[in-house]
């Protein structure tokens, strides 16, 4: 086992076996409404306007998660609202999940059961109406969850990345930066000597009643903004998992365009201006937005920049996309997230 | 590592970096024709009747299969087929995957590109303009694939397993019994002295050359028979996945009636008679169906039995349900497969 699982008592789900684990875990996940929901070869979800939008999502003990600093519902919790918002930032209104767990055989039937809690909780909470339709449930030396979840487009263009245009207002709606603070936290005080996740450390030092731990565990995206972003107009939008100033550089690639951010505009939630972990914090799942300049920005969406042209050197060639953060003229640098070159697998 | 991964040699995915090994796997996929594809949020699958079929299915690492015993091409063929196939059991034609994969971080690129080059392979010959639109690559100690797969019913009403009618016809498409044999074959021959799974132990013992292990290894499901069969007017329909026997009693349960199988019925492909590897044997992955007594059975489609009245104690009361297996008038008892149960982790 690497990283144990919580001991939160009998039976495991070896000794309850595959069809008793279902049967104890099925009834606490949300139904929604599928045309035909779990049990059959397949579930049949509706698409009214003859299309439906699709994203996969992971989550691996180790790398993406420890039980040493979630619950098992936070866990369900995380891995429902980062595929959500994934629908969110198409303009979608969830429509169905169906979620594949392994888990070794040894894991509590109760740690599933607060897994499905999690999932109903987000998914009543950010998508109301929103079920999972169908699953699987396999053994593994190591607890991981996938998350596939589907979308309405109710008769609009999918917002894409390349949408952008010159002159666009660039916005964002959810908050920037408390997940990765709670990250940071649990790093510094949730760990033991040797510098193990350890679930009393976090207890004996406080990072419990963090707001910040909160949103770590349990993120909070402006899923509804989504698709009333699309209804408003968005011309190209993306969901902030990594951060906004390397989503940004997606969108502004994707568009062919420069993306000038003022990092002194009120941008957080709380109305601070943009620091470094609001720019670089990732995991918020915030959305990420360009709206025609005569747009009124809906839901919690708030200026945060402009759509410029490609940079150009001063040749009158246009150069590279990129994205300018205007603070007094001093740029602030983005790097890049990459799960295989910054994890250390024997600290998971 | 459980198992350890195939050595095919340098670069490996840690080394590479998510998205270098993303941009060598891409292009190996079946991209079939969404909407939109892979690259943004999400993709975007057309669904030109109002719905769409979906289901999940994971492979892992230990329990559902070993390196030992199968190359990464035969891994990604039988992750699709078996996904593909539940599609098909709805009586609906395939209309996109997505894939998520979870690799230890020492796994070489080259496995992940066999993966995809299985997926592209099993897709074009069995579901062919499908393609794979999206997906997810995660770190993980354990090595595993989670396929979630959708279908279009082209207008039909979804084939279930509760729709089976007194008088109807049983009939099963695809073959019955290799996947089991040729596992059994692995199990015997392909283990070291303290039955651990071996490669080359495989080899030596020539069963890299069985039918049944390339059956086992790459099984193949009659997906294009589904469709058929809901066309023909099937009454109801499942994924043979774990064996004639169990299968045929979920769908007896679930229409309230008792299938009686006729054993000597010529019901293998190759017109021998059912035996007990063919009854109980899974993972060939075939078709079982009901269709009214009138019909004429499509595809591979071949006749085993008849659709009776559920099983009555003679006291006038209609009790349980039940598969009754006539051979001579000894009936032949279903055993159920639990992956819990029967999974020694440690032979992984």
């Amino acid at each position: 086992m690497d990283g144990g699982v919580p001991e939160v008592g009998a039976p495991t789900v070896g000794e309850l076996g595959e069809l008793a684990v279902l049967e104890r875990v099925t009834g606490r996940l949300p139904a929604g409404s599928p045309l035909l929901g779990p049990g059959d070869d397949c579930a049949v979800v509706a698409a009214p306007d003859g299309r439906f939008v699709v994203t996969t999502d992971m989550m691996v003990h180790g790398p993406d998660f420890r039980w040493a600093w979630s619950s098992p519902e936070d866990v369900g919790w995380k891995v429902a609202v980062t595929n959500l918002s994934d629908v969110a930032a198409m303009g979608a209104v969830p429509s169905g999940l169906v979620v594949a767990i392994a888990a070794p055989r040894e894991t509590p039937v109760a740690v599933l059961e607060g897994v499905a809690d999690g999932l109903r909780l987000a998914v009543d909470a950010l998508a109301p109406g929103c079920g999972v339709v169908g699953g699987d449930l396999s053994t593994s030396a190591t607890f991981s969850l996938t998350v596939t979840a589907f979308g309405d487009l109710d008769g609009r263009a999918p917002v894409v990345r390349s949408g952008a245009q010159v002159g666009d207002v660039l916005a964002v709606s959810g908050e920037l930066g408390p997940a990765a603070r709670g990250l940071a936290r649990l790093f510094r005080d949730g760990v033991d000597p040797s510098g193990e996740p350890d679930a009393e450390q976090v207890r004996e030092s406080g990072a419990d009643a963090d707001p910040d731990v909160a949103r770590q565990r349990r993120p909070v995206p402006p899923i509804a903004d989504g698709p009333l972003a699309a209804a408003a107009g968005a011309t190209a939008m993306l969901d902030l998992s990594d951060g906004l100033a390397i989503d940004a550089g997606r969108l502004a690639r994707a568009s062919g365009v420069t993306l000038e951010i003022d990092v002194d505009a009120a941008a957080t939630t709380d109305g601070a201006p943009l620091d470094a972990v609001a720019l670089h914090g990732g995991e918020d799942h915030g959305l990420l937005a360009t709206f025609p300049a005569d747009a009124r920005l809906p839901g919690g969406f708030r200026r945060i920049g402009v759509v410029r042209d490609r940079w150009s050197d001063g040749s009158g060639d246009l150069g590279r996309t990129s994205v300018d953060l205007v603070r007094g003229g001093v740029p602030v640098s983005t790097t890049g997230w990459d799960p295989y070159a910054d994890w250390d697998g024997a600290a998971g």
